[in-house]
């Protein structure tokens, strides 16, 4: 049986936070599914297809991933992707409170799908999708948080 | 002297974590006051009749409890009602720090009012409205969370 | 019915924090069961006998207010006082945390006894037993922290 | 060499709590720059020019104090005031986390200049600007929160 | 490769919140390894033995797993074990502080070695071990925490 | 006037953490007195004269800088050194918490003393004394988290 793990998110857009969690989980699973969440209720500034773009570009010489998006509920996407598990990168507390619940709610709604939680590493965790787009809009230095094709898609986005 | 507790909140829609609370409450006091909160700022699923109705449709069995909506200042409202206390369930850490402020701004503004925070059940600390709202919007299954006519409302509400 | 509540606590001394707690708590019950926690697993300033006799002289002219100590499991000593309700003060996130589960844990043992949590008041907030008798011990002036029976018996205990 | 500190925020209104910070950090600087955030994406009750009329009129009577506005990165605002360190107020966890969050990621943007954090006084911890506006939407009594110019302001704004 | 999982701990004694998480870790490994922490520097009720008597006891129906004990270094101990990952149950904020620490240092002493944390059950998250212990010191009924063989080694032990 | 600062603490023993902080708080002040609490009541590894002996071998190309330590009140202690600030590092929410309580309380004793707090860099988040005293006993590689000096002196103390 291959051991398949979920690694949802916004990835809006992914900053090395993010590529830190994968590249810890991929030896702990035989496949990770890198999926980023279609919320239509939530506005991002990437399109589906771009963020998926920057995962696939960035992610392009990794082994035993996959990148792809979903809509609706994670543990019904889980069931279907036949994951054993879902991760998550914990930063802060209130991160872990919020997750806190959604691994509970989760797990009532399907107990075969475990929600697994990843500290990030001490230089992300400050780190997030929106701070790093607000240091982009105003012409900040982004070097640091984003790998250069996210760093090249927002500042065509942003008009910079 | 009568006591009387008020019990404020969104109710958008009740769950089975304020049912928890409410029945907890009532034997300590003569009367529970279960008020809908009516912001007209906040975007709510429910109207506040449509929540009273499913309010006193799950309490129609408990003695000692009214079921209202109310407008304004929660200090002004439970004084017109002559309440000695505001209730409050406690799930998670945050809850606490926004409750904390929340319950010092209010003895500021009217100290002979009491809030008391009791402990949501450990198998509903992970239980929220809008998780639940959420849920039901992509057809998962809510009947351990909301009692029936409450499952019924939000599929109608929802078009499921 | 009367309804009666359970304050325990160590009270090793009881500070202004703890005299708030309990005025606010008196007008919600009929009685209000103030009870030293008698811990031999901890070691503690004052004994029993001289943190109720500190008890007993602020309180003195306070009504339907009574002065004990117990040992034990506390649910089974509210069951034996027909208490209906637990009352204790929060301060920060920490005391939260550690209420939280010992509220869940009562519950499980004894489902009739609910726990109530009431804040102290803001000014007292950073206010806690300890902190007291540490400034005691180097001669800092405690007379906005505790009563002045307190700070008596904390200098002769202290020999200062 | 001048010791220059930045202290950045809505201000919308400004209540005790902010001046409480501004009293505090006066006498460790040669001068504070207090500077409302001008961020067009966040809805602000008061203008930009009501907020700097409110915190000039309420600190007329300080020495070494500026009052200006800034739109952009915190950090490069800093440099261009030859800032060597940015002021913030903490009042209770939830602010720690963000807080935490901006001081690294500033670091990060901006090493020589430091963030530091004050405690808001107990008495104002549980205060807000939003609350404040709050209540005096509902016409609750806000003297205890604001100066009276605020008050004021406020009452004209919210045409009370 | 197979993947092995160090699940380290004091377990003094286990409950069922400790063997809640050893069953959703089982399909997750190829093998997990249950380590009794041997810390000298820690008074336990229990010895090591009869604290791997009881584990072994617990889980002697289980299949992949290993009960041992440890002493020294974590991360050293798992590099021993050939072990990828380490698992720790996380029930409360404040556990997840702690444990956020450890896990960051441990990741500076051996990068191979990563940290996965699993939500303890809600049904779980108020209980511990030295809450049990207390409990039973006192004569309350503990059969809803621990399975039967800790609940008669525990009388035993107190002489109950 | 000159500004200074009392920077006061274990120490037990001084990590590039507690480095990260004298280091950031020295262009903020004319002087910096890094004080080692003498406190009788808790066992420390090393003894006063070893403390102060490696903070000045650590720091002895730092200028405007003192070493000393101080027994009693830390309010007592900053006003006979003409301190105008306290610094405290900020690490976790749990150290914010207690943080919170002793400077509210410190600032009763005296306000004329602020309590200045800054958050230790990413990269130390991590880092106490305790975690480093824990891994050195154990034989771990220690060159990361402190200077050569407490290297030394730690393994001659543990005898390693």
């Amino acid at each position: 049986m291959k051991r398949i793990a979920v690694y949802p998110g916004s990835f809006d857009p992914p900053t090395y936070g993010h590529i830190d969690v994968i590249k810890r989980a991929l030896p702990l699973f035989d496949k990770i599914v890198v999926s980023v969440l279609d919320n239509p209720g939530k506005h991002c500034l990437f399109s589906i297809p771009e963020r998926i773009k920057m995962l696939r570009s960035i992610t392009r010489n990794f082994k035993n991933i996959e990148i792809h998006s979903f809509r609706g509920l994670l543990m019904e996407y889980a069931r279907k992707k036949n994951a054993t598990a879902v991760i998550r990168g914990l930063r802060v507390v209130s991160d872990f409170e919020y997750e806190f619940q959604m691994a509970q709610m989760n797990r009532e709604l399907n107990p075969h799908v475990e929600t697994l939680f990843m500290m990030t590493g001490t230089q992300y965790a400050y780190l997030s999708s929106s701070a790093v787009k607000e240091i982009a809009k105003f012409k900040g230095n982004i070097k640091k948080f984003v790998p250069s094709i996210v760093e090249k898609m927002l500042k065509t986005k942003l008009k910079i």
